[in-house]
């Protein structure tokens, strides 16, 4: 087997390729940038599903689902939206051997879809807060480059879509959805940016965005999701209207949350090495794959001695893969740790003897296990290999951001950049040329960085705040 | 609240009223037969799923997910099947603000995206069987009457595809398939008929087809879903050849198994009553619904005790609300029959004092539980409630069915109609027009009647088979 692409040097190139070896998505299906999720890959995908319907639910969210066709003349209400989406949407023209009185868009996105129905259901202040998410693929027009998972024309998409009693309440769910995406984040291993996006790079229709970008090297950051406030933007041409305590007809404040398969990408990118991908249990679509070392023993039966330690996990609820086949162990290890697998556990004659079991995790720290306490032993194990994943991906993130003092150092940056920033749309067109990228936006979580005194480009201090920048991929 | 309309006497409009009234779904979105999953119908067509799901995957089958659009080259690749499927497809001919080259499909059902892929997965004997399903929406541009469920333009659907050795092997698989839908209908407490269509009715480009048949009162039934053998009908066109163990290229033979949200509806329609729906424990949004009954007493504090029962249960895995709103209890009972949950526990102050609870389910049979042993007694009432279903389910579907020795007796018939069938298309039409609807087919499992000694039609006694005759709805 090949060799991956050098990471530090081509990262896209080993992205690519370590996506491809991993057998997490099949781009080889007949239409550019739909790509086929297979059985490795959907079973990471599950996993990471299972993590945002846990943390979002906790935050008193329902599912739901709205139809993924929408009519032109609802996806047209919305001015701003619009034209934000209008050239790169896919359109159903006709219906069996007619063509349709109404064009329908398949959905970039679900406002329009949504905001309709969320007029019939909210009535009273009774009805609110109204807090729902689905989780349904979405579409889009792509014309640049396609990549698995971080830009694709058929999206795997989670989005909220909440409507509050008032501005007030509004801003509040944006705060518990930051802190929902805090927890996600964290069963990830991913640390983040969480920046609010200066006013001309916000969704098209909302008040004010906060997105998350991960740092991958470079000045390269990837944007993970966002959470939106709307205020009325969407709710008044929608008529999302209802009868406050007082008896007089008031508009809801909406919020929306957006994350998608990109969050996959993420985790390969952020965390997968030369040797291929490594993926933090709680996405990992197996934790524990087990492989038994053939032996002459006469004493101890290893493939039933492997088959128990597999039943035994299977019983404490672990997702445990057996690798049985006839290949020699060496091409077992390399095939899973390029796949990614958390832990290794090798059952062979001599440990048996000794009541032991080995157990290697992805990030090459290797031990002998006592198999009599195989359960407790995996669980601590696992626990420990997510910890110093988490740590690693964050002194890898802390490295990632510099900060910079004049324009020229934004230039060819090998590093995100903070850089002081006056708030004027000019100054901040000035950052983004000269890192070649985007001004990303002002914090709203605190980062280990100092404010400057003056804006990077005009020099004025008043107004100051600390701006990142990047280039988004 | 008004009455549901009488179920024996309008099925239909009493199917309609209670998908409504329990808020399963809304079919006030803005295109026909596309309609918005509320977040209680969310939550029974997740448990649905997951029985789907579970299983499929004990019978060694994986999760994929492929595209939702098809290139017209690739969907036109299979004669019969095009031919079956071309008046009722949603094409998507325009992207952003430019007309496409090749028009996509938006899948009806998804062999012509799989197959192409398929090509590429299978290489070798080895690779086979290859057994993967996927649970996605697919599109119709139903022309009937749309109903929630049962008929609609987006269907939440199941396919499974699977690639086999040989015919022998495929044959093999349709009856796995068989097994695996008997012990889904278990769950959903869903007797049906399993039968072998007529050839004039099997699935466009199937070799032939069972499907699965729910009598609903009168003649009428619905299809719960379908198994195909495929042969190499599309191995051949889309080119899925395989080097065999003597090292000769050989062409796999492929089967299918179709399941939609129509379970959901089957659900509704079979077990459903004038007071509402009734899920099966395995379906149902909640298992239990917990109900404190407002008191004067000074000794007991009901609402502390209703959260602790909901509490318990949670902890014990159990699906639970807690209904602690401010309208009379009557008024809840009522709401949440209506709803289907099986099982209701009232916590009142006189019961407590006994250290008892009211435990009533949704067949109306209600008694004092200990409260001490909470979990047990729920374990056992819930299991009591689903035998009790299936029993009445399986009554009902022994009466639905009856024999018929003359053309006559189909007309008008208040049953679903068992015949002598010659084999030729020309008596199964005769009959088909007779009872008004379609000639469903052979039984393929052993059904409790006897096989006529002549066809219903011509009188012709060689080659005579048991066919049943019904209007599906």
């Amino acid at each position: 087997m090949a060799d991956l692409p050098d990471k530090a040097a081509n990262f896209i190139e080993w992205y690519l390729a370590v996506v491809e070896a991993a057998n997490l998505s099949d781009k080889r299906y007949p239409v550019k940038g739909m790509n086929v999720w297979t059985p490795y890959g959907m079973r990471a995908r599950r996993n990471l599903d299972r993590v945002l319907t846990t943390e979002i639910e906790a935050t008193g969210s329902e599912a739901v689902e709205f139809p993924a066709l929408i009519p032109e003349t609802e996806f047209a209400k919305e001015k701003e939206h619009i034209k934000g989406f209008d050239a790169q949407v896919f359109w159903v023209t006709k219906g069996g051997l007619s063509t349709l009185d109404v064009p329908l868009v398949l959905r970039p996105t679900s406002e329009t879809a949504i905001y309709p129905i969320f007029a019939l259901w909210v009535r009273s202040h009774r009805d609110l807060p109204l807090n729902v998410y689905q989780i349904v693929n979405t579409f889009r027009y792509e014309t640049k480059t396609t990549r698995p998972f971080v830009r694709v024309r058929e999206i795997h998409f989670f989005e909220e879509h909440t409507c509050q009693l008032d501005e007030a309440a509004a801003t509040a769910r944006v705060q518990s959805n930051l802190g929902a995406f805090r927890r996600m984040a964290a069963a990830f291993a991913l640390p983040y940016l969480a920046v609010r996006r200066p006013e001309w790079d916000k969704f098209a229709g909302a008040h004010y965005t906060i997105a998350f970008d991960l740092p991958l090297g470079g000045a390269r950051v990837l944007q993970l999701g966002s959470v939106h406030h709307y205020r009325d933007n969407f709710a008044v041409p929608y008529g999302i209207h209802y009868e406050g305590i007082d008896g007089t007809e008031r508009t809801v404040h909406q919020t929306t949350f957006g994350l998608s398969e990109r969050l996959l990408g993420a985790i390969v990118g952020a965390h997968g090495d030369q040797r291929g991908v490594i993926f933090p249990t709680a996405v990992a679509p197996y934790e524990v794959v087990v492989i038994p070392i053939p032996s002459a023993s006469t004493t101890q039966d290893v493939p039933s001695a492997a088959r128990a330690v597999v039943e035994e996990l299977q019983r404490a609820g672990r997702r445990v893969h057996l690798d049985a086949g006839d290949e020699r162990p060496g091409a077992k290890y390399y095939r899973w740790e390029l796949a990614g697998v958390p832990l290794r556990i090798e059952v062979g004659a001599r440990e048996l003897e000794r009541g032991q079991l080995t157990a290697a995790d992805r990030l090459g720290r290797k031990q002998a296990i006592a198999r009599a306490s195989l359960t407790t032993e995996i669980g601590r194990l696992l626990a420990a290999f997510d910890q110093e994943l988490a740590a690693r991906a964050q002194a890898a993130f802390r490295g990632a951001i510099a900060p910079a003092a004049t324009l020229a150092e934004l230039k060819d940056s090998e590093r995100v950049r903070a850089v002081g920033w006056c708030g004027d749309e000019a100054c901040g067109h000035a950052i983004e040329t000269a890192i070649d990228g985007a001004l990303l936006g002002t914090p709203e979580e605190p980062l280990d960085l100092p404010v400057p005194k003056a804006c990077v480009h005009c020099g004025r201090t008043e107004g100051v705040r600390l701006a990142l920048a990047g280039q988004p991929m």
